[in-house]
């Protein structure tokens, strides 16, 4: 962490103390992840700690090991049904290797054997078809702005409810 | 997993074992965690494993503790340079707390003094912003398209160059 930082203090009402305005370092805009030249116009605030990388591309990785986990998913559900002996080669596999990195479960699962090599290119179509067309971008944005909203107001009430109740005993 | 599937063939296209047919079971939409009432309609593929919830609802839970992640890193960075003290309590508190789930490391910094309170709220207010209006949405899914689009095709391609060159050896 080696800059200073755009503070939105419209977003920040809390009152802290006063900054020593004389450890303030050169400015860093956040703007260094994207291509766009628009350093004077930014008024992102500055989030360290990704390199080279933008926490965009760290929750684009994130998702990309969860649309293998649900192409899994998906593919042991369809086997289940339709194909008995290609689900229980699956499972046992799953068995012994973890789903984590999905791109690393995926290149040992086609060096298995044929028959798993067939069902890691399909795991390999299913992401690719999942995360283009059927899982739901618009609904994920929702769900999180409705996440942040919720759990802010459910802590800050608890932590009222609780320091109330413990002046009301006084 | 007690159904069985919408298939999308088009995008299957790999030869698998003919489906046993007599083993197959009641048609169960994936729509069931949407509230569109498009049992017919639907082509989506259907994900097992998420029981009450949608495959969206987990992505978004995962990426709420990662914006409170994120959340902290802006605020640590903001007072390193502006508050050295809040920093180090920050710090301090940071080594004895884990930051998987979000909304318990706050729950705790709430409680872990008044100054640790403001510094929560703090990020309670970051988090939200963040989320809202600094976090490129439209860029994480242009990502996580051209990351599985590349996955897929650097596994393919290693597991090609491997195989055939095992060949060659032969």
């Amino acid at each position: 962490m080696e800059s200073s930082t755009i503070l939105p203090l419209s977003q920040l009402s809390l009152s802290l103390p006063r900054p020593n305005r004389s450890r303030a370092r050169p400015f860093r805009p956040w703007t260094q992840w994207t291509s766009q030249p628009t350093r004077i116009r930014c008024q992102k605030m500055y989030v360290p700690g990704f390199g080279e990388a933008s926490p965009e591309a760290k929750a684009a990785k994130n998702l990309h090991n969860f649309f293998t986990y649900v192409a899994v998913k998906i593919v042991t559900a369809q086997l289940e049904s339709y194909n008995p002996e290609a689900y229980e080669e699956l499972m046992e596999f799953l068995s012994r290797h973890s789903l984590n990195d999905g791109d690393k479960f995926c290149a040992n699962l086609m060096r298995e054997s044929p028959r798993h090599k067939s069902l890691a290119l399909r795991i390999l179509e299913v992401r690719s078809a999942y995360c283009k067309n059927d899982f739901e971008w618009d609904n994920l944005k929702r769900l999180a702005f409705k996440m942040v909203d919720k759990s802010n107001t459910s802590l800050m009430r608890d932590y009222i409810r609780e320091t109330s109740h413990l002046e009301h005993e006084k």
